[in-house]
């Protein structure tokens, strides 16, 4: 079965000057991405997936035979699957400003020779759609049986259904939300505070310093994990259980949650960019479709013909079911084809990177449907 | 009116050792506290605040005439406000280990002539309420009238009717919960991991070593901010503003409400010692009275004799309403006499220190009675 799922990188390169909804402008760029099943002769099969904030072009299968982890989505992705590759062609890339092998902080500047650093622009999500776009073109794809994304991801899902209507089929959108809360842009802010603030960050040149802002990265991811999850999932898994007996002179861990945070955060600066960390939050923090349409997202969504699968989860507070049915609202508003679905689960915002039973019957059964309707 | 509260902070001595819960001792400390209105003949119309996280005793009136801002609960103590001068006798104090005052880590140990510094015991609630007994007794006050706090504050009231069930005749319990969720203990974690990373925390030594961890007392302020606060209120408060018009190069401050977080890290970290806030978080951490009785806190407060006042607010999800509702819960079935409200309010753990009109009729008129039943 592995040896289904061994896969490689592959890069796509462009090399004309691609402008910036910030105003300024990449001369090329580079995507690094994946591709897992076969395109179909009449290239009607193709699935993108588009990853969140902390995610990878790496979604599913293994680089080799014996890695000890497949791709981070690799539970939904694969032979007979939710996202059956049997069935379709699915690609997945790492996007501009990623630390993973697509053009970012940490690739050299071809204009200047040396590395971007800090100096690498401001990418939102309509950047990363227009990339994505000018990739599906160099793989043959018109227009994609469905775009999937979770979280970050389902805004870059929601930005094709407005900005390239007729090339994505059905469009499937996952515990995200129009715009980010000012709770969410708060969270963000202290996440990016944690790491400017870490005197090895160097004003982002930590690079050419050989310094590395560690103690930031980790603030940044363990606020993340605890928001990622919910207050019933955290107190589930963790409890309230001390690690060592009995209150002592509190200068060490003491709280299985306590141990469980402090790993995952040094973890996660070992294998994350932090410039790119910073660029991942402001495009979370710009994303607002409707801000052009005068806060009118129905009037966003009327381009849109995708059909439409916006899946929430119960316990998610950082992208609440509240906030999927304000995607849903606009899209029945506008009188668009749309599915729902609310899937119970008490693992907060991280379900929709989990095999839960019932989301996985939501997704597969759904995209089961993809492609049969011609 | 402003000479009515006119108040001078005055300083108790306690000379004896005193044991902590954590094994470790005390040769003696001092007390900071304030007191407002004047105690009566039978010293039965005493008041006792606790204060909260990053409380101290400075609650009410001014040091001079001129200070420009009140102590932090004026809003609800003073003649004809809620905790009401005229009638009652209120004392206000700086817990043990913190920094405004009584002993903690900017206080010279006695045994060595040096600052405490990081070497300042770990204290806890329990801790706190036997120091407050030890000041009633220099007071002249056996018993309480009422016993008041919120959040960590009426943790402390908890506790009070617990180990002093006979000194106190009203526990007022806002905001609070009978012990930390994982959730809570993993924010608080987070707070102190911004702080102990921070380069210039020193391993607590930062006074001697003339740094001060400004970044991580920032951001752990940060943390606290955005969670005393409701996703509601934050909207209302900031919603999306940009700060300055639009997205440029995302290098400095551009969402209304990251400047105002980043005011009130800076603000507080010039304020606040790192080493009296891991301690009071840990204080925080520990609290479970219910933890020496297999988890039974109907049995833990068989106990207590006081009247219970049990209020919380709709919108905090840091001591959500469903916590006030298990001390509720705990006491019903320990059959004591409780009342309880949840106050509608959008402005999450935070509406503790709020003059909300409907939170200080429920205060107010339940004070009203206290002492009018004799």
């Amino acid at each position: 079965m592995k040896a289904d799922l061994l896969v490689t990188p592959q890069q796509f390169v462009w090399e004309e000057t691609f402008e910036l909804r910030s105003g300024d402008q990449l001369e090329g760029f580079e995507l690094i991405y994946e591709t897992y099943g076969e395109l179909n002769a009449s290239a009607s099969n193709a699935v993108l997936i588009c990853h969140a904030l902390s995610g990878n072009h790496h979604a599913a299968g293994r680089h080799a035979a014996d890695d000890t982890k497949p791709g981070w989505w690799d539970s939904a992705i694969g032979p007979g699957k939710p996202i059956d590759t049997n069935r379709f062609y699915v690609v997945s890339l790492n996007n501009l400003g990623g630390c993973h092998g697509s053009s970012g902080p940490l690739s050299t500047n071809p204009v200047t020779g040396n590395p971007y650093g800090p100096s690498f622009p401001t990418v939102t999500v309509s950047d990363w759609v227009r990339s994505q776009a000018l990739l599906a073109d160099h793989l043959g794809v018109e227009t994609f049986a469905a775009i999937i994304g979770g979280s970050l991801g389902g805004m870059q899902v929601l930005q094709w259904s407005i900005d390239f209507p007729q090339r994505v089929a059905h469009a499937v959108v996952i515990a995200a939300a129009p715009k980010l809360s000012a709770q969410n842009i708060a969270f963000n802010e202290i996440a990016r505070h944690a790491i400017t603030s870490d005197p090895e960050f160097q004003d982002g040149n930590y690079r050419t310093q050989n310094t590395n802002p560690d103690h930031g990265l980790g603030i940044a991811r363990m606020i993340g994990h605890v928001t990622y999850l919910s207050a019933n999932g955290m107190g589930t898994k963790f409890g309230r259980e001390l690690k060592s007996g009995d209150i002592t002179s509190a200068t060490d861990v003491e709280f299985q949650v306590e141990s469980y945070l402090q790993y995952q955060g040094a973890n996660f600066a070992k294998t994350f960019d932090a410039n790119t960390y910073i660029r991942m939050t402001h495009a979370l923090d710009y994303f607002d479709p409707a801000q052009d349409n005068n806060d009118n997202l129905a009037a966003t969504l009327a381009k849109a013909t995708a059909q439409f699968l916006v899946i929430s989860f119960s316990s998610d507070w950082r992208f609440s079911p509240a906030r999927s049915a304000e995607i849903v609202d606009g899209l029945v508003e506008a009188k668009k084809n749309v599915v729902s679905a609310c899937i119970e689960s008490e693992h907060g915002h991280d379900s929709f990177l989990l095999p839960i039973e019932r989301y996985f019957e939501v997704l597969g059964g759904y995209l089961k449907r993809v492609g049969a309707e011609k």
